[in-house]
């Protein structure tokens, strides 16, 4: 059984935010918490207040409180300046390399997007694999069933080419959700057409138009078409085959800069050409996906929206192959701060408050880690060297900062206070994880509780990060097949670096090895190796205390490769694609917690593995939820 | 004495880039690399190529054969699609929390930035402690004297606030330089006048005019003004200040998004606006320095360029302040990419080739390191999922690139095929790490000769990665106060972690303590303490592997904060800012490679420390470079 875990936000613990809030007269009177119990979703309520960013002194910004999210119609806003929030960090994020994501961790991160309110959760491409398939159908017969009190439920949406095949497996996928989506694809540049796909301009938009209509047969209403490269693409023929996938019932047009190339002027004019000269686009959507191969993306994405497009295409931390995406977080933040003043009104539905922890969890789960000035969400985007905080910043908050770190559910460090020490009781140890986020089962919280002691006996001041980095490793864990119970290593500069290791099986029989080898690491390594016999190369490795001082709990993370080749098929070209499987360890002693997230990572590939080969004997239209 | 290294490209080693170049007519025929030998320096000359960007088959570029960088005029630039690139890294992106350098990395960088033929060095903000002061004179002695036969030196600028110490301060450390530069400053927001500088408009009108005019009085032709917070200032106020502090002989004017607030349109319109209603302003340049807290910084950057700013602020991958500002990279290559498409023809003279280089260095020395999707640099930005290079890639390479690697300076993998193992003799070793850019001296070459056949005895394959890692391990490294001779270590689940390490002192003399603690590290470090008695608290740790395979190279990261105060003066605010001190260390035994970093960390505290007492005892004018 996957373990689970209910986040939530304890609004008493939030600071009030000071001056041009609208709070009181806003429709939005309640915030939906989420949580998915295999299949199951449980939902608890909270009084949920809305803040607007604090620019500048001299410019109040207008009230807010009319704005409201428009009722969902696939091709139709009734607000002209509400844009929509399309999250493909399980999509396109996923295919960065390394990101590879578990199912249970997928259906996390989508509940948590819905936490956010995003608008469409693109799930996967369900035809990449068997287990990108029953991920995007979890997600949506769960997260996709969601309704909220004010009629909030994500749209979930699969990828697929254009071919009948991909296009059913899609469908298979995405129908169990309350508003489900397809979204097709086909390259429309130049070069693309030359050099990948080898067909004419007729050819392409034969199967683009034929495709949509066919998506819409499945009893599909929410279709969304996108001309790969169109950043490249020749303008007129971009508008003729937009006009005729409108007219087979595409309901989202989607333009995407593929290769990151187009500056923000020229990206904007790009949708206003298409939006003044496409037959029919009127009663369509336009949509914008921006590649950040120059570091434009954000800026590209917003000048879309400026001229037009309701609908934008991002990932959390922008995350993604090459350089990346959009993200979230910087495109709703800046339409948050900006939108009024700059882009004549746009808003979004989006619940800033979970930035953080949405941000942090996508980190976790794919070993994608901000660099420390990342915008938003990097470490030191809230950081002042001290000087500043001294002065402009105590004077007043507004001389440094465009917004609070509050907005976006980061506490001020300096309000984070309460610290746990060896005495603290179980009852302070889970009011402590409950103002941080995170609710815990009864069986997770004495697991957790343990090792809080442990490191309670060991360390004076065990602050958030020590209990943020606990949970990590004791709840967002892959089941585990192998399990370590000790270890023991000698090493040094004037010796064989030696480890003993003991691990216990599924059964819970023990197995003991040891090994020699090149560090500590290395010979560890060896010995589990040794006992698992499941060959795999080890691609990256990397750790980092999360908490200050020298008797720090640090994290360990791994990215591994299985020799036995575990693969999916790449949305883009077809073509199969190696999957890599990611662990963490965390701990006080860097070699055992290494040790953890190596055996993590094999637990992942095993259950990767088991999974798809359990897969292979469930048919593919089975109503089933696997556990 | 500190160590040198010199920094070459050898050009054979570079494959041959395809179409589009204007090699042959060039009148940049020859590149200049410089080192840095205690004021001396040296000069070796290489034939060098330029390339443009293969944007699309459809779309050829135009010939930049006929451009060259113009001579440089302070307040003038004769080719009026020139942008003049003018690197903050040492000023600004020191400022982030933890990126203190030291003069001797100070030093490196600025030579790899003259590698890159950057127009402008802002090396410094000389009134924030001798330390600043010393390297901002070092750099203006040496780095802004070496001219390469074209005539190109770096102009060398320093900081300082609205008052005459600052200002004589600067003027003492960059006045040896050819070309020196005050840059100084003042807020011009309502905001900022209001609650820090508790001034009205009219004083700081009279403050920036006298300052200007007290600069240029010191003998100083090349002064920069910048009126703080200039994204949120009231625009006609902002004119007449620009206008006034022309008049006073300010010769460029820099207007800072300080609060990284503005979209690109607006940030574009300020400076149209400004170009057109400051009186005076067609007898300056005008320049643009965006943060990026909103992650716009490049996009902003851009658009003031395209509305008629001539300079450009910009550092190397981004760093600084809270989300950093634009960055060198994606500025510079956004503008070799589009400058001719949508830019109307503006172009830089950065030769492009030493980005990785540069990158790289500033990480290692900083210790931000940048996330794997940040764009150009990061290690993501030219890898694809082995599916595309399979398909689009291997069909053609400008389906998913809009430039080569080799552009940059990166050479791709399956081209860096030499890979050398335990027979390769000291012969190949040279001229591997030649290829990469690295010229050692003959000392520094046998001491990486032991290290590499050492890790050669136990991996069979030493790879680039590898080598890199030993160099920087080996070379990189401050002052030797301490060093590690031996250490043994017991640790794992069953035991206290118990180490035992001894240290040599700067004469020769070996310590021996040994320690318990928490896990390993918490044990060495403990053991180190008792030897060095210098207290200090780890702020940071990471590690990274960094080549693939279980027995890789580990390279850790420490930064620490001495608890005996270390400060300088931070330049906006003019309090006092604790300085803290990161080392590194590589190795395949992963805590001895963690108790190297600190040892390092402990070194260069120590060495700030004895400099900083130093200095004391030199008069600020001496015209003498310090060892």
């Amino acid at each position: 059984m996957a373990s689970s875990i209910i986040r939530t936000t304890n609004l008493s613990s939030l600071p009030s935010i000071p001056a041009l809030s609208s709070t009181s007269s806003s429709p939005f009177s309640s915030i939906h918490l989420r949580s998915h119990h295999h299949g199951a979703v449980s939902l608890c309520t909270a009084e949920k207040f809305r803040v607007s960013c604090s620019i500048s002194d001299s410019s109040p910004l207008p009230s807010h409180s009319h704005r409201r999210r428009p009722d969902y119609i696939p091709n139709r806003i009734s607000d002209p300046n509400y844009i929509r929030i399309f999250d493909t960090t399980l999509r396109d994020g996923e295919q960065s390399p390394g990101a590879t994501l578990t199912s249970k961790e997928k259906l996390d991160i989508a509940s948590q997007l819905a936490n956010l309110e995003v608008d469409i959760i693109e799930a996967g491409f369900p035809a990449a694999s068997k287990d990108d398939f029953e991920a995007v159908k979890t997600i949506a017969e769960t997260v996709g069933n969601t309704v909220d009190e004010n009629g909030y439920v994500p749209v979930i949406c699969g990828l697929s080419r254009c071919n009948k095949k991909d296009i059913e497996t899609a469908w298979e996928a995405v129908k169990y959700a309350k508003r489900p989506r397809i979204h097709t694809f086909i390259a429309t540049s130049d070069i693309h057409l030359k050099y990948k796909l080898k067909k004419s301009k007729d050819e392409v938009i034969e199967i683009a138009r034929n495709m949509v209509a066919f998506a819409r047969s499945l009893g599909c209403e929410d279709v969304e078409f996108s001309p790969e490269d169109a950043g490249r693409s020749e303008r007129e023929y971009l508008y003729e085959i937009l006009g005729e996938v409108i007219k087979a019932g595409a309901t989202t047009l989607n333009i995407p800069d593929t290769v990151g190339i187009t500056l923000p002027s020229e990206f904007g004019q790009l949708i206003a050409d298409i939006k003044a000269n496409t037959p029919g686009i009127q009663n369509v959507i336009i949509s914008t996906h921006c590649q950040n191969d120059l570091g434009l993306s954000t800026a590209n994405t917003l000048s879309g929206a400026h001229s037009g497009a309701r609908q934008v295409e991002v990932t959390i931390n922008g995350i993604g192959e090459r350089a990346g995406n959009a993200s979230l977080e910087e495109v709703v933040m800046a339409i948050k701060c900006r939108g009024d003043h700059v882009l004549g009104g746009l808003f979004t539905g989006i619940d800033t408050r979970h930035i953080v922890m949405t941000s942090k969890m996508v980190e976790e789960y794919t070993g994608m880690q901000t660099q420390p000035h990342k915008a938003i969400v990097g470490a030191n985007a809230f950081a002042h060297e001290s000087g500043i905080h001294q002065d402009g910043m105590l004077k007043h908050k507004g001389t440094y900062e465009i917004m609070s770190p509050e907005e976006i559910g980061l506490e001020r460090s300096n309000e984070a206070g309460i610290v746990l020490g060896k005495l603290s009781g179980r009852h302070a140890l889970k009011d402590r994880l409950n103002e941080l986020g995170y609710v815990l089962d009864d069986g997770q919280l004495s697991n957790l509780f343990w090792r809080f002691k442990a490191v309670a006996e060991q360390k004076k001041r065990v602050t958030d990060a020590d209990l943020i980095a606990l949970v990590s490793d004791e709840v967002f864990q892959p089941e585990a097949v192998w399990k370590l119970l000790d270890m023991q290593i000698t090493c040094g500069t004037l010796g064989l670096s030696t480890s003993t290791v003991k691990l216990a099986d599924s059964d819970g029989k023990e197995h003991v090895a040891c090994s020699v080898g090149t560090g500590p690491v290395d010979a560890a390594y060896k010995a589990v190796d040794l006992i698992v016999k499941e060959p795999a190369t080890l691609l990256e490795y990397s750790m980092n205390a999360v908490t200050e001082g020298i008797d720090a709990i640090a994290t360990t993370r791994v990215l591994i490769r299985g020799d036995n080749n575990y693969s999916s098929t790449n949305a883009v070209t077809g073509e199969s694609v190696e999957r890599t499987f990611s662990g963490t360890g965390a701990g006080m002693d860097i070699v055992v917690s290494s040790v953890k997230a190596y055996v993590g990572a094999l637990n992942k590939m095993l259950g990767f593995k088991e999974y798809s080969s359990t897969l292979r004997k469930i048919p593919s239209d089975a109503n089933k939820v696997p556990a």
